[in-house]
């Protein structure tokens, strides 16, 4: 009860390398670097296999340790969905980034050009302001970037119709050849991710795929050429190595897969583990018969469901996360004999949706066999512009 | 296209001061300075009024600079829910702290006990072991910390169920003289914050407070005073002040509002503005008919529903933001009459839900009559253990 007086001490870590993981402080993100590691080397032999480009998506994660380690394994780079977002991961020395998002005007142009002087970059556009304020952003910086029309095959969100619309776009990039570069198209599958059944999820990703190979095949009937066609994510990947049209893909969950596509069924040889994990503390007990925990909607993101309930030792518990408060969440047990977590007991809980949850954390504890191995910072937390 | 070659360009600023609004790059958090004031005023005024302490909840923003203005207006200090969040504001200036929350474990108990050395400490428990917790934590660190008992009433989520669960615990603490002091109890309305109607709210208030009000009553009758009786928030502020029980109240959403408070029918004299906006920008129109902003779920919590849209001249629109992706949000006009944002105009939007939106941002943008004022930290963001 001292009166405020500096040095005011820094919050100590919540975690230190070497640690028992039951030593850290929660909520804390963890990635189990066992699982994670073999979700990376599932996804690029896979690619290599296939002899298709691997670029995987750092919205799902934006911790650049994560992305060297992918493009160790082969992956020829990143994809980012804000240009602000790319900044920490080329500044970890990533080289190649595509932003798979359209920027609207010149303050996000100029923030792009900038980049460009960095690393190669690559940019989607839609419509021809977007054409305009990026090549006199790159002129301005004295840099080059490389664009892809994004196309759009029923996602209903962003990207031109037809052909003739893409035309119509790379005409006016051909009009900044110092400035811009047509490389291909964007076509992002989005909710057919999502799809529960395989079999559904292998026929709309079938469909979209003859809707992008359609498009490639009346530019290359055009004289235009599409040196990249990119798109794809973690729930159609199988299908997306297999179709023939794309030449990249842009997995990002697979790292460490949530509880929304754990829903998933892969019926395919192609799996992925769960390896993301927020460690939480049993907080309060009530009158004895409560279940509380100290995680909510500021360290989970609820927008996909409600996360699901493990143990520290990795194996599902018989437990039901039933709400979210905002820094709590209530726990129910399911039978009579559940064993119930004690006052001060780690749980863990598998996210339901990892991207947003990861950009709750400025943190990632790694940790191996129930140990700290390191601390990764998630250094594109917040940066949406 | 030149490799990645320090020095490496540090991100400019989404906003200067001075700036209009209309130049901020989005997504951005905006507080409308007019609006907010007059919400302080109120809420001061009302609490002044009815003789009862005013301690306004900081886990709402998460910015000191709140705070401070606060606590200029008469607010005797601050509530937050965690230990590791009131760090920043007791770094700001903040003297006086009240953790509405039960810590557990040594950890935690070793951050409070350190706080504690620089600002008037209290903290919430239900529980024995935290009581020991925090002892040892204050005897190794050389601070005393003030203890409120929460009780239950009827949030059935934290807190002991009665008067002699509350004396069994007082016991407790008064082992501990010299590192911790009884200061009354926390009882927390919850849910009831969110009863739309005026009636109902205050019905249900009232019989929150008639169970707290019967403890204390108990308590009394076994010689135990208590020295404050503290909760209620932004929904039964009027009536929490009204009532004859609390001595204290912990409004924190009032100084902004939300989507979420908005929905509630306020027919008492003490109502709040919005003064909290997202400002977002119309990034694609696909094929000219649809709209899609640039924020989605990274920007806006959406866990308490999806945000109104306004104009950034502070009116409401009739469009409906439909849908939240990760970092794109899909509008619809409502009518055919409807005036459609053009690409790269700036569309703000009243978030669904405040205190998990504050935490996405690492910054807030002051602005008073369309011109940026100042640039405040949302020192806190991210800061749940």
């Amino acid at each position: 009860m001292t009166a405020a007086t500096p040095p005011f001490p820094a919050l100590p870590p919540a975690a230190r390398v070497g640690d028992p993981v039951s030593a850290v402080d929660t909520p804390a993100l963890l990635l189990e670097l066992d699982a994670f590691e073999r979700n990376l080397d599932r996804m690029q032999a896979a690619a290599d296999a296939a002899g298709v480009v691997l670029r995987p998506h750092a919205k799902a994660h934006k911790c650049p340790d994560i992305s060297l380690l992918q493009v160790q394994r082969g992956a020829v780079g990143i994809c980012c969905q804000k240009i602000s977002e790319a900044y920490p991961f080329v500044a970890a020395g990533i080289q190649d980034v595509l932003i798979s998002n359209e920027p609207v005007g010149p303050a996000k142009a100029a923030l792009a050009a900038e980049l460009a002087r960095h690393c190669r970059l690559s940019i989607c556009v839609d419509h021809a302001s977007q054409i305009a304020d990026l090549a006199a952003a790159c002129a301005a910086a004295g840099s080059r970037i490389e664009l892809l029309v994004e196309i759009n095959i029923g996602q209903n969100r962003c990207g031109v119709a037809d052909a003739p619309a893409v035309l119509a776009l790379i005409e006016r990039i051909q009009a900044h050849p110092e400035q811009l570069r047509f490389k291909g198209l964007q076509a992002y599958l989005g909710s057919i991710q999502h799809l529960r059944s395989h079999e559904e999820r292998r026929a709309a990703a079938a469909g979209a795929s003859e809707r992008t190979g359609a498009v490639a095949k009346a530019l290359q009937a055009a004289g235009v050429h599409c040196e990249v066609i990119t798109g794809g994510g973690s729930g159609t990947v199988e299908f997306d190595l297999a179709n023939g049209v794309y030449t990249e893909v842009q997995p990002g969950s697979y790292i460490g897969m949530d509880m929304d596509y754990g829903r998933n069924e892969f019926a395919g040889s192609l799996r992925f583990e769960h390896a993301l994990f927020l460690a939480s503390t049993l907080m309060s007990q009530g009158n004895g018969e409560r279940l509380v925990l100290d995680a909510g909607l500021k360290s989970l993101a609820v927008d996909s469901g409600l996360p699901l309930v493990w143990g520290p030792d990795g194996e599902r518990l018989d437990l039901v996360y039933t709400s979210a408060n905002d820094e709590h969440g209530i726990l129910q047990a399911q039978g009579p004999d559940t064993r119930r977590p004690q006052l001060g007991e780690q749980v863990w809980l598998v996210p339901g949706h990892c991207d947003p949850t990861f950009n709750l954390h400025d943190e990632l504890v790694a940790v191996r066999q129930g140990r700290v191995e390191a601390l990764w910072p998630i250094a594109a937390r917040g940066l949406s512009r």
